[in-house]
């Protein structure tokens, strides 16, 4: 007997990726001063990407490009454009406007460009709001880009988030296809708002404006509690699993693929620990990437398809914690 | 012959609103050595609301508290808290994370809180993927929170945007209600990246970042190229509205009532001057409360609602302008 809710003929067309000049462990532990081997074995990154000249409007309107090119589409094509992120260009105007702008036919369509924030969740979400609005009418393809610029909020003397963080952009197109087996089968997220301070940048917006409080290190960084994240995520996550699954046909155990948040490498050996995951159901890129915020999911997704790992007909789950404090997850079949 | 697209049973079944310590233009001329009554003829406000220890996430908190109290719910009824809003208390966490947070039941709720940002439309956007969203099953009730703090981005130099803008909250429940008369019946934004900078807050975020861009109130503040924005609004805004308006059953002309965007006093003449509306037809809450950001629509809503001037069953186009550049709709039964 099927449990599953209603599935929706909702497929990821193709994706796209920019990630600027890689930088090995080795060279960042150089430049910092820092102990040799110590970002592999405190993070576990090996290497990350890190903008120079490139901006989070630039980055995401390369990828764009990419993931409508493999699509064998154009702009013209997309009935929305969303920016699914937690960083910016600028506070005024949106993200979304920004990469639509940057992109080729930028100025010849009127696409709308929107974003969607719930800080490293935001691709999920932004997935799970696509799959609810795409109709096949007025909503036909829809344009998701993750575009991250970590570095530039990260406090040099933070040893922990100065090596696990990285930059990069992901972009997914997402159409309604019913001619295909791919769908959207269930999204979830809940938010814990004990841990809404778990994850801060604490200057920056009203609360501590720029006005009143000059640029500190301390303020202006990413800060993270990761002992009590960790606490969290392992008392609330289980939960939240079950719940999840508990009206599909599908079973976390046995999915084919879950391609979560890299978030740390803690966090990523408590995952396992929870769970006892089979060998090569969870994708990682935490070691070539680090934590990309939001573009982490997309970017692993696309790593785990090109490496065909993922295949069509896969059952997929996506899946994270982010700032705020929540939990959230997609299922779908690839 | 009915040409509009299948109608969703949307309704607005409550709202609530926070608004800080008035301050009349005369106080505002005096304290910032203004000539008086300039205030009131450029800008066209008479009196705005200025936020002293109130942030975005408090006041977004006590707005959704009444329209929760409004609507004989709870924020356990809630299935989705969507923050819409252009300004934000942390750069990290999303707005609605904190929002959520600081209510009453915050903590005891796992309520999913997510920022929809399409800066002065984000309410109508929010309403709109509410709209979609909403099911009646996983999705029955959804609240939408703008909670906009103007102030701190203003440059005191700038007699222009110091005159125009004010701060406040306002808050929407929205459900899904097939035993109700009211209804969804369209949305639509086209973004016109031709017009992506004429509205911009270019520090601050990671183009100009802190640590490199001292606090400057130039860079810091809201820039406004007013004249640009009114052309473009002219010459875009009557296409607009004919698409919008092609297939459905309604005309701009005949409908009950229009919650424009409180953009400014020129943009309010030019909208009258392009479509002659009739008096009364078009909401205003500008001469009261000033631009209030994506909190503006709603605000003026809430006015057109509680005075009596928008009724149960009335046709409303909630529409306006915003950065990045982006004319948006939305057309409802209340």
């Amino acid at each position: 007997m099927s449990k599953t809710t209603k599935t929706k003929p909702i497929r990821i067309v193709a994706m796209g990726k920019y990630l600027p000049q890689a930088m090995s462990s080795e060279a960042l532990e150089k430049k910092h001063s820092l102990p040799a081997g110590w970002a592999m074995k405190y993070s576990g990154v090996q290497n990350r990407h890190v903008a120079s000249q490139e901006s989070n409007g630039w980055m995401g309107a390369r990828a764009a490009e990419e993931a409508l090119q493999k699509a064998g589409m154009t702009l013209h094509d997309i009935d929305m454009l969303i920016s699914g992120g937690g960083t910016y260009d600028y506070p005024i105007p949106n993200q979304a406007s920004v990469i639509k702008a940057e992109m080729k036919d930028g100025n010849a369509c009127h696409t709308p460009a929107i974003d969607i924030d719930s800080t490293c969740l935001s691709f999920v979400t932004a997935l799970d709001f696509a799959a609810k609005i795409l109709d096949g009418k007025a909503y036909k393809n829809i344009l998701i880009v993750s575009s991250e610029i970590a570095s530039k909020g990260i406090n040099p003397t933070n040893w922990e988030t100065l090596t696990l963080f990285g930059d990069g952009a992901a972009a997914t197109v997402v159409s309604y296809a019913p001619e295909q087996a791919s769908c959207y089968i269930k999204g979830m997220q809940r938010t814990y708002s004990e841990g809404v301070y778990h994850t801060l940048i604490e200057g920056g917006g009203n609360r501590k404006f720029f006005k009143d409080y000059p640029y500190d290190p301390e303020l202006h960084s990413f800060q993270m509690k990761g002992k009590q994240l960790l606490k969290l995520t392992k008392r609330l996550l289980p939960d939240f699993m079950e719940v999840f699954f508990a009206d599909t046909d599908y079973a976390l155990a046995t999915v084919d693929a879950i391609v979560p948040h890299q978030a740390s490498k803690l966090g990523a050996a408590l995952f396992q620990r929870l769970f006892d995951f089979a060998s090569g159901q969870v994708k990682t890129t935490l070691a070539h990437y680090g934590n990309c915020i939001a573009a982490s999911i997309p970017l692993t997704l696309m790593a785990a398809i090109d490496e065909g790992s993922i295949q069509r007909g896969d059952i997929c789950l996506l899946a994270g914690t982010s700032a705020g404090f929540a939990i959230g997850g997609v299922l779908l079949r690839y």
